[in-house]
């Protein structure tokens, strides 16, 4: 068993093999050709924290992956990072377990952002050149350098509850810190990265044409988006299962607004791409599927140099 | 994060204080006092294998468990062992890796045979000499060496399918290789081992008055015991929601033998005692759960020297 520390992670992920892994994955997973596992969760109160367990395995691999990822909300007031985790890489033909790689949840932190690209680029309109990032974390800043890479968006607008995280994320990006309505407005792609808990874009916020990466409810109770956006937006989920559980369209598909049928996987959307209209609202919910973990830490794994060489 | 391997963890494992610590498990578990994941499961057919994770917090802990086993059937073919894994202690307060428990399975192993003992300590007869061992795997053998060392049976008897692994499994236990419904008809105390999936022990070799430990019966699809011996006997369970999920219990109580109201769970039974009739059939079936597997890593986790001292 190889334990492999956050530095040779680091160095031994190649970020654009990664990006083309974790799409090629979803494609995989809609595909019904990866089998996961049931998501783990325990869940803390005093101090306040969360532990999710994901595993998966891709037909045909000769290896699949646990991943267990830890988020305790106030680690910052000891000076220690919220996100903690490993993900196990195991043989498919032994199980025997081959490496453990020690990424303090940065994995789980960079595959998100992975899928929330990829899934920008699928439903952003042509031509789009303003990016807003709801939220000011560790995802936040993750997505606008991503996205804005992948997508080629020149402008980026921050908002968040707490106004000098936003300003100061806004001058890290070389963007503008901004109302959540004047985003709204001005942005032709809305990333939301938020661990909120009511809806903070409203039906009213949201124009025709409007494209929504909505990314923070990975677990029940979570809500960024008033259920009435995706009861006149075009869904695209990351896992159906996932999503009607706890993702946004969940909530709508709950409330009546949106028929469970109607939710179009993002692998079955790369796999037969939509033309979607310009006035067409389009949302994707990501809730986070396993099949992100195997995917990057697989590039991981081979991008490793052989035990001892340097 | 600290790695440890297997001589390291079996140096700092007490098994006394681990029996203990289990059986205390139970005792909280059945008390509503442990929160448990999902069991996480994938399974493998080529070559043929199983991944089982299971998570566990205790209340009050300062540190709570992931555990990763893995089984696979054919490793024996190439000279390796069939059980892998490793159990993860987890701060509770911060959700950083404290350490990796390399164990490969051995932990769940032993785990495993200790709630056997636990579960046989509570429902034998007293002055019972014979223990009767169905199976001759690893945990035959573990079972057989704890619970003759935990009730002081003298006399075991061993079957197995597989006749040459019988006799070998009783040459070294010092007991005799005998017939199923000789050893059902002779054993104070029978406790059951394999990955059965149709009924070994039938309804017609069980006498008034048997004990029976069945283990087997860890994922749906297994079951070592006709249904009709649960339909007349006492039957405790080490969790109600996984027994009747997978458990020798789920077969009873679909075939409407039992009612699911009827059985108790093994820590209530150590809460609260029974003083079971000498010719009552009394079934107790051990699923495995999470808490287990949280105590023993406790165990090992505190038993462990300062890092790097001798």
């Amino acid at each position: 068993m190889r334990v492999v520390e956050l530095p040779e992670i680091l160095a031994a992920l190649d970020e654009d093999a990664a990006l083309a892994a974790v799409e090629a994955g979803f494609r995989r997973y809609s595909a019904g050709e990866v089998e996961v596992t049931a998501v783990g969760h325990l869940g803390f109160t005093d101090p306040p924290g969360d532990c999710h367990v994901k595993g998966a395995h891709i037909a045909g691999d000769d290896v699949f992956v646990v991943k267990l990822a830890t988020s305790f909300y106030r680690n910052s007031e000891r000076g220690l990072s919220s996100s903690n985790g490993f993900m196990a890489v195991i043989s498919a033909e032994t199980g025997e377990i081959l490496a453990v790689l020690h990424d303090k949840g940065q994995l789980t932190d960079r595959r998100t952002a992975m899928a929330g690209a990829i899934a920008a680029r699928a439903i952003a309109r042509p031509g789009s050149a303003t990016l807003g990032i709801v939220g000011a974390g560790i995802q936040a800043r993750l997505q606008a350098q991503l996205i804005a890479r992948v997508l080629g968006l020149r402008t980026v607008l921050v908002w968040a509850r707490n106004g000098d995280r936003a300003e100061a994320l806004a001058a890290e990006l070389g963007g503008q810190a901004v109302g959540l309505p004047d985003l709204c407005t001005r942005a032709d792609l809305i990333v939301t990265t938020t661990p909120a808990t009511a809806p903070l874009l409203t039906d009213a916020m949201i124009r025709p044409g409007a494209r929504i990466v909505a990314l923070g409810a990975d677990s029940p109770g979570k809500q960024e988006l008033e259920a009435a956006i995706l009861g006149r937006a075009r869904i695209i989920v990351d896992s159906r299962a996932q999503s009607v559980d706890h993702g946004e369209a969940g909530w709508a598909v709950r409330a009546g607004l949106v028929d469970a049928a109607a939710l179009v996987e993002l692998g079955t959307l790369l796999a037969s791409p939509v033309a979607f209209r310009p006035d067409d609202i389009v949302v994707a919910d990501l809730t986070g599927v396993a099949v992100q973990d195997a995917e990057i830490a697989k590039v991981v794994w081979r991008g490793l140099r052989p035990d001892g060489e340097a």
